[in-house]
């Protein structure tokens, strides 16, 4: 069955970013430290290479993905990905206002301003029986916040940054309780962890 | 050969005590939801019951440990666990006075007031072939600042807990790099991860 789930590359103190923006190099790393290409949908985000294991489970779960729910802001920063996203679906942005120059939807590319509901609603529809992945410290917290969260990943490195940007920000609620790992897979330079939001 | 290591259950996102001190029902669970006893060798600290994982590899640590090194703050607190650590090993406490009640070291505690250096060369002596362990934040970040500390253990809990205590408190520099997991446990609700330090 279809399900929505999130998530980041963290260090072991739970930043997916150290103080103003720093400490990418070594979050990123298992991005380029093996031979398994992971090919990317995407004419402005290059294909990286990790290792055999990491690989694996990123390529199944990309295969499992129908679609994305992400925030206007990534979608502006990234600048539409260059047409297309990396993981090759289509993509719900949820905006308050649609792009001057995307006047319709299109394959790539759909908006919602309807808040988080109607977007991750939209992206179910669009998944069709795969899942739908939301990406975003802020997308995410408003899903888990509207109980519309099945799972997270965690690519879990061993750096300790300080300080800097959670996985959910400021979330309204905590402690927030997690089952499992449900699934754990051991990368080089990182540990692939999946939890599933406890409700 | 002898090592020095840390070790603390922590959170998903980073944390050892939840925000007021809250959140240790949640973290040590792990404690407590199993059938294969840990001994305590304390009078003040019960034993504890986990998961057949999580024990065998306590066991083996705790087997492997020949001192601890510990600050006055978690002696004072523990009222020195009532006489014995229950890791029941020499533990060493590194304060600024010895304790008017402890005139003399014995086979349970040895006070020293010479620093984090001094602590952990007491430790190591006490230890002969066998690890030291370093316990409490604070002396763990001065054991890692002064370039003393080889391994830390994570014993990670599937909770966010938004705030609190982190595993080295305010480190005078980061990022700090780790190799490994050098080795990974499941147990029942916790993952334990064992890191190098990178020197």
């Amino acid at each position: 069955m279809s399900k929505v789930t999130t998530g980041a590359t963290m260090s072991l103190d739970g930043y997916l970013a150290g103080p103003e923006e720093s400490g990418f190099d070594l979050l990123f790393q298992w991005y380029g430290n093996g031979d398994v290409e992971i090919p990317s949908a995407s004419p402005r985000v290059p294909s990286f290479r990790t290792s055999a294991a990491s690989a694996g489970l990123i390529k199944q779960e990309w295969g499992d993905t129908g679609a994305l729910v992400v925030g206007r802001y990534l979608y502006d920063m990234t600048s539409a990905w260059g047409g297309r996203h990396p993981m090759d679906v289509p993509t719900v942005v949820l905006t308050h206002q649609r792009p001057a120059d995307r006047p319709e939807d299109d394959e790539n590319f759909v908006f919602v301003t309807g808040g988080i509901e109607a977007a991750v609603a939209k992206a179910t529809e669009l998944a069709g029986d795969k899942n739908v992945v939301v990406n975003g410290g802020q997308m995410a917290r408003q899903c888990l916040e509207a109980g519309l969260l099945d799972e997270i990943g965690v690519e879990l490195v061993p750096v300790i940054l300080g300080g800097g940007k959670t996985l959910f920000g400021e979330l309204a609620t905590t402690p927030v309780e997690f089952e499992g790992p449900i699934a754990l897979v051991e990368g080089t330079g990182v540990t692939h962890l999946r939890y599933r939001v406890k409700k």
